[in-house]
């Protein structure tokens, strides 16, 4: 096989096409993730990237993030009516003139889908989930490891607030660790989230002073640092938005994020684009030697 | 393992999440599709769901296809400008008014990155790709088996005419035998696209003339047939509209497409929803037992 795994550039700023030397790296990595989390009843789900507008609108993504979200638009007309744009779609025309909005969205993160599917549940017991989707968002910029469609692979749990903030701290420590394992020395850092418009400072503010949400940081390229995990609580916003309760009260959540991508081009970054060229001990941890 | 394999509804017609044990199937026919592919070259992409606008449009897709095709379309204004918008996102208002098309598509088909990605050369020997994406198509209607969001593997070549005859001919007899070997009895059809607007029938009478393309079709539900898999020529159209050739001709290409999760629903409905109950010969077949 060749083990080239760089990532090939489509002409679309940030979207690539990945060969088999990556997606054995991939691969690797999902393997990781699920030992790690072999000893948690975690339910796995494969999730689309696509997802219904209604629920993106209910749990708050569109008020905060509008500039990263990408709505999906169709042609809604007959074919009789499309004979008018259809030469449009052959000279670079304004074609897509009639397109109008849907009922579905890119999915900008893998856990919305479960989110939603405990809405009017009370949890006597937490859950857990294990879910990878395909991600989009419309990011302005396209250094490396910034892309607009990107893997994520989530651990997912809702339960009482205790519950959460216990099993926020062990898996970020457990994350952290497990990137450490893989000679990618990450640092662990209070962070927040690109809100958008008014109040977005004071948003970020509040979230850093809660310690909502760490990221786990490591070089992908020089002196580029860049978030390839990340371990959150979102107190009781789901539950409140989805209505769902844990001990009668608005039930809490809590995830930890993998950039599949990102922690990949990591490991290209620190030993170079040839995999077979790569330590012995990180290529048996990554099972590329099967 | 829960071995209950029955997709889960979102609320979104057309667009569900696939428990672990519908994966697992999954996993066992990627194996059973490159088991078959082994003795061929072909060089592995993982392609991700969206394409660039300007691809498809070059590639014919949006002058032949619009009813299907979702565009992406993102809010270019500033946080300032959002302020006007964002009460509407919370009380379902069209926050969505500014939405602007964008350079992106979603991916119809996992091949077209492919043909594009063959711009400008000569192709002295046929070249082979093995590629998987997951696909989106804007049907109107949500029988089982009939998704907007779903995945697609396909085995794409090109090279001349000769090459993509005979190479779409092996691989409509072995994609045959395969479905069969699942004991799928697959019905091997002549078939068409459904093109849209004037012209339509035309181009599908002339689909249909020149055998461009095979569907395979097996039950998905009572009295319900759905194509599974294809075996199609392009002819010189990739080759024409993204400027490759083969021995001084435009380039052909064809490609076998196989939907997996439609083949995996034609299996949940032969053997019942939990695969620990399926046929032992079945189980082993898929990797089931692992």
């Amino acid at each position: 096989m060749n083990d080239d795994a760089r990532p090939l550039p489509t002409g679309a700023s940030g979207v690539y096409l990945y060969p088999a030397a990556f997606e054995q790296v991939v691969a690797g990595l999902r393997a990781g993730i699920a030992a790690m989390a072999a000893d948690e009843p975690f339910q796995r789900l494969a999730v689309p990237p696509v997802i219904s507008r209604a629920t993106l609108e209910r749990a708050g993504y569109v008020a905060s993030f509008p500039q990263l979200l990408g709505t999906v638009h169709s042609y809604p007309g007959t074919p009789a009516q499309w004979a008018e744009l259809a030469p449009l779609a052959a000279t670079g025309g304004d074609w897509h003139r009639e397109q109008r909005i849907g009922d579905l969205v890119l999915l900008p993160a893998a856990c919305y889908p479960v989110h939603a599917s405990l809405a009017g549940r009370e949890l006597a017991e937490p859950v857990r989930f294990a879910v990878e989707a395909s991600c989009f968002r419309q990011e302005l910029t396209s250094e490396t490891g910034r892309m607009r469609s990107f893997r994520m692979a989530e651990l997912v749990t809702a339960g009482t607030e205790e519950h959460c903030l216990a099993w926020r701290e062990r898996w970020l420590e457990r994350v952290t660790d497990w990137l450490a394992g893989l000679e990618l020395k990450p640092s662990v850092e209070v962070a927040d989230d690109p809100f958008f418009g008014r109040g977005a400072r004071l948003y970020q503010a509040a979230q850093r002073m809660q310690q909502l949400k760490f990221e786990l940081r490591v070089e992908l390229g020089e002196g580029l640092v860049q978030a390839v995990a990340s371990a959150n609580i979102h107190k009781e916003h789901f539950g409140e938005v989805f209505g769902f309760t844990a001990g009668g009260e608005p039930g809490q959540t809590a995830c930890t994020a993998f950039g599949l991508e990102r922690i990949t081009l990591a490991l290209l970054h620190a030993h170079g684009p040839r995999t077979g060229e790569w330590p012995d001990g990180l290529r048996a941890q990554l099972g590329l030697d099967r």
